[in-house]
C-alpha cells in the first residue's frame, strides 16, 4: 500500500505513538506510549531507533516525564532513565538534557505544557533539516542510486538524511531505482529501507551486500550515497559496517560516494577517522538472525557497527547547511554552527 | 568434535555415502546413494556441491549407473541423467563424458569395475592436486588470513583449494586465525567453511561480509584467498560475488590478494573477465535464508552469483603446478597443460 511513513506521532498531554520497528516489514504496529519505563523498553527493545529519531524521543520521553510527575525529583528521574536506556545514543541525551535545562526554569504547573512543546519543535527542526538536506543532495543524484543501511523517516522522524535527498530527487523525477544492500547483521536495507522505498513508491531493487562492488561495475548506478554516524574533523566519516568497502567500489568506478547527515553529526574534537570510537558488538549477531541460527555454535565473531570511510573517497558531505567537498577540514568548519563565521 | 572432513565415501562396487550438506553444520548426516536418481537428487538439492567434488560424483554416479545396468542404454541412460543434473557444472559433465568413453572401450562384463576404478583415479587425482596447490600456496600465508564461500573438503573432495592451502599453511605452524565471511546470500562462509574449520581444530572467526574491509583496515590479516569458477587467459577471474570487493579492499590496504585453482577452473577461450558469462540466481534468495524471510513482499533482487575480479588486483593464482602472477597471459598458459610447452 503506498502512503506515507510516520514512525511516531505526537499525542500532545498524553504521550507518543511509536510504529513498533522491530516487527517491520511483517507487520506495521503503533505502541502507545505514556510512561517513561514503557519509553525506555521501546527504546532499548530498539521498537524505535536511529540517532535523529531517538533525540525526538528524548523530548518525547521528557513530556511524558514532566505530564506523569512535574516535581523536580520527577523530571530528573525521566532524565537519568531515558539517558541511560542507551548511553552511546548522542542526540538522545542532548534533547533529554536540552528538555531538562528548559524544565527546571519553570514553575512546576507550566513544565509539562513546555515540555510537550519542546518535543514538538524538536520534531519540526528535524523535519526542516531533512528538508534543507534533501533539498541539496537531490540534485547530485540521478539514475540508479546505491544506499546502505536505513537513513529515511524510520531513522530520523523528517524524511531522513541519505533517504532523504533519494526521496527528495525522486519527487523531482530524477531517480529511476533505488539499490539497497540488506546490510548484515542487522538488516536494515532489507527489513527498513525496502518497506520505506516500498512504501512511498519509489522503485527499489535490493541486493546481497555481496553484490555491491558487480552493481557498480556493471553501471546501474550513477551515485552511492549513506548517511553517517560522526564525521571528523578531516571528514573521515564513520558509518553503518560495509559502507567503507561501498565507497571503495565506487571509487574504483568513478561514481560519486556521497553522505548525507545533519551537522549535528560532525565531531570537530576528532581529528580524523583514527579517533572516532567503534562499537564493537555481540558476535551471537553474525552467524543468524533473530534467533535462527547458520553457523556453528559458539563461533567467534568480527562484528563491528560501524567502519571509517576515509575522506578522500567522499565526493561530498551533504549537510542541512549546505555540501561540503574537499577540503572538508576547511568546509565543513565553515558549515558549522559553532564556527564564527557562520553565527554573525 | 576435532577430525577430518570426509565430504564422501566410495564404497566400491555398492555405492557411494555423501555426507548431506544442506544439514551442516547443525546436522552431520550421510545418505547412502545406490541409484542414479537418488544422486541426480542429492546434485539438484545441493546436498553434495562444489564444481570439483561434483566431478568425483559425475564418476561415482556412472559407476552406480554401470553396476545396475552395464549395457549401453544402461550407461547412456545414466550420463544423460547426471549431466542434466546441473548442466553449469563443468567438472560434473567433463568426468561422466569421460567415464562413458571408457566404458564403450570395455566389455559389458568390465564395465562395473572399470567404472568404479575410474570413480577411485577421480578422487585420488583430487587429493593429489589439492595437496600441491595447497603446498605452493601455504609458503604466502601467515598470521591471520581471510577467506570467502567454502573452498574446502566439502567443495572439492580433496583438501580444498584455498581453505586447502590455508589448512597446509596451518599444518606448518604459519597460520594463528582464519577470518571466514558469511557470503550471503547462501551463507556458505558462515554454514560450510567454519565447519570445516571447526571441526579441523584450526582457529576461525566468522564475519557479516559488510566488515571484511574494516578488518582488513585493522592490520589483522596478512593476505586474503579465495577460489574461482572460471580464469580467463589475461588473469580475471570469476568467483562468488563478493569476491571482487574483497580485492578492491586488500589493494587499498596493501595486503596481497591470491586465488587458489586447479587448471581446470582455467578458460584460455575467454581472452578476458568481459567474456566470463555470469548466472544470475532467483530473487528469493535475497532478503531471507531457507524459507526466512526479512524483506517486503515480493522484492525486486539483484543477485549475480558470481562476480569477476580485474587481473589488476590479484597478487598470483595459485594452481596445483606452481604460481602465475603478473604478466598472467604468459605465466597462466605456460602452467596449462594444453600448453607444449608443459607436454614435453
Amino acid at each position: 500500500m503506498i502512503g506515507e511513513v510516520i514512525p511516531f506521532r505526537l499525542v500532545s498531554g498524553a504521550g507518543v505513538d511509536v510504529l513498533d520497528q522491530t516487527l517491520l516489514p511483517a507487520i506495521e504496529r503503533y505502541v502507545r506510549i505514556e510512561t517513561v519505563e514503557v519509553m525506555v523498553e521501546a527504546i532499548r527493545a530498539l521498537r524505535v531507533r536511529g540517532a535523529p529519531l531517538l533525540g525526538i524521543m528524548g523530548a518525547a520521553g521528557m513530556a511524558i516525564a514532566a505530564t506523569r510527575d512535574p516535581s523536580d525529583a520527577g523530571i530528573s528521574a525521566g532524565a537519568e532513565a531515558l539517558i541511560t536506556s542507551r548511553p552511546t545514543a548522542v542526540d538522545l541525551g542532548t534533547r533529554v538534557n536540552q528538555s531538562l535545562a528548559l524544565l527546571r526554569g519553570a514553575r512546576e504547573t507550566g513544565r509539562a505544557g513546555a515540555a510537550w512543546e519542546f518535543a514538538a519543535d524538536v520534531a519540526r527542526e528535524r523535519v526542516a533539516e531533512d528538508r534543507a538536506m534533501g533539498a541539496h543532495g537531490a540534485p547530485l543524484l540521478s539514475g540508479g542510486v546505491l544506499t546502505h543501511c536505513n537513513t529515511g523517516s524510520l531513522a530520523t522522524g523528517g524524511i531522513g538524511s541519505a533517504l532523504g535527498a533519494i526521496r527528495t530527487a525522486w519527487e523531482q523525477g530524477r531517480i529511476t531505482m533505488v539499490y539497497a544492500t540488506e546490510t548484515r547483521p542487522l538488516l536494515q536495507g532489507a527489513r527498513l529501507t525496502m518497506w520505506e522505498l516500498t512504501r512511498l513508491g519509489i522503485p527499489a531493487t535490493l541486493l546481497p551486500d555481496t553484490a555491491a562492488a558487480a552493481l557498480i561495475a556493471s553501471g546501474a548506478v550513477s551515485a552511492v550515497i549513506t548517511g553517517a554516524d560522526r564525521i571528523a574533523a578531516n571528514g573521515d566519516s564513520a558509518n553503518k559496517i560495509g559502507t567503507y568497502g561501498l565507497a571503495l567500489a565506487a571509487a574504483r568506478h568513478s561514481v560519486p560516494f556521497y553522505i548525507a547527515a545533519p551537522l549535528s553529526t560532525l565531531d570537530l574534537v576528532c581529528p580524523d577517522g583514527g579517533a572516532i570510537p567503534i562499537e564493537y558488538r555481540a558476535a551471537e549477531e553474525v552467524g543468524g538472525f533473530d534467533g535462527w541460527r547458520w553457523t556453528v555454535a559458539a563461533a567467534a565473531a568480527f562484528n563491528p557497527a560501524f567502519d571509517v570511510t576515509p575522506a578522500d573517497l567522499i565526493a561530498g558531505i551533504i549537510t542541512e547547511a549546505g555540501i561540503a567537498r574537499t577540503p572538508f577540514e576547511r568546509e565543513l568548519a565553515a558549515l558549522s554552527p559553532t564556527n564564527p563565521a557562520t553565527l554573525t
